[in-house]
């Protein structure tokens, strides 16, 4: 029932050194707080994984001036979905501002554009442009490659499973 | 291989409120947009389902005036793990600086101190104070019942299933 452990914005290199000698330490943190009631608790490696797969995705992304959640507003941008900024905001669970400000660097860019929503004269849905596809096609090979290492402690069957598992807590209605 | 998805910081509430009438859109977000390629993708679900868990232990834990952060460290000074900071930043993948900062607070508010590290004199360790460990008691009753609410989708079995997997993904050793 513990979990902090930060998701974007952290690099995966910021964890790794340490100033005092191993021999100088009983053993290592790993050892010692792995083996604590937090390190066995399922929510905390929920985000521990959540966290090292989000440094390895905007570790690749980076390449494409992208970040995980630009990334993951062009991607609904390009693959037909037509989102409308609302709709990105809930299903990212990004706050509405962030989507604005998400969707107006895309547009600057020339990645993506506002267009009116047939169903709500009220709403724009965010459509990408052939750039943003372009970009997307290539940012989304990145991507995979990021996460096919993230998973790769697991063979096809258990990240079916994980899979499976996920979308039934990602998933359930209630809030 | 789509991830944006916030954590902390999120309010439950906020995803929820739709200014446009049901009828006057073709399907929910969730409809349309769960179909789409993002939606079946493992890193995306793995991001989904640690917001969901965050967002709901934030709300539980804000009763003991703390958040996830905070009542991580309290939890491992609380537990006789006796964490540098330095520890604690790899573990729960913290900026070093936000270790210092929650670490602060706690301080301040008499739940934890540091000490002298015996096996480094140049490192301190976190432990918490009676006070604190009283108040982990309570907290972490609250973050349970929010784990059990997050996760109460999977049985017992798929919730095993499910800690196994994120293990291996979480303790995969290279970075």
């Amino acid at each position: 029932m513990i979990y902090a452990v930060q998701r974007s914005g952290y690099h995966a290199g910021m964890v790794t050194p340490r100033s005092t000698p191993v021999s100088a330490r009983p053993s290592t943190p790993s050892d010692r707080l792995w083996s604590s009631l937090v390190g066995g608790d399922v929510a905390f490696l929920l985000a521990r994984a959540n966290a090292r797969s989000l440094a390895r995705a905007n570790v690749a992304l980076a390449e494409y001036d992208l970040k995980v959640r630009s990334y993951s507003v062009l991607a609904l941008a390009a693959d037909g979905s037509r989102p409308t900024q609302r709709e990105l905001s809930e299903f990212l669970r990004l706050d509405p501002s962030q989507i604005v400000s998400l969707v107006d660097d895309l547009e600057s860019r020339g990645l993506a554009r506002r267009e009116p929503d047939p169903n709500d004269r009220r709403a724009n849905v965010v459509v990408a442009t052939e750039r943003g596809r372009d970009l997307h096609q290539r940012a989304r090979i990145a991507a995979q490659a990021a996460e096919d290492d993230s998973f790769r402690s697991l063979d096809e069957s258990d990240r079916d499973r994980l899979t499976a598992l996920l979308r039934a807590i990602a998933t359930d209605p209630a809030e």
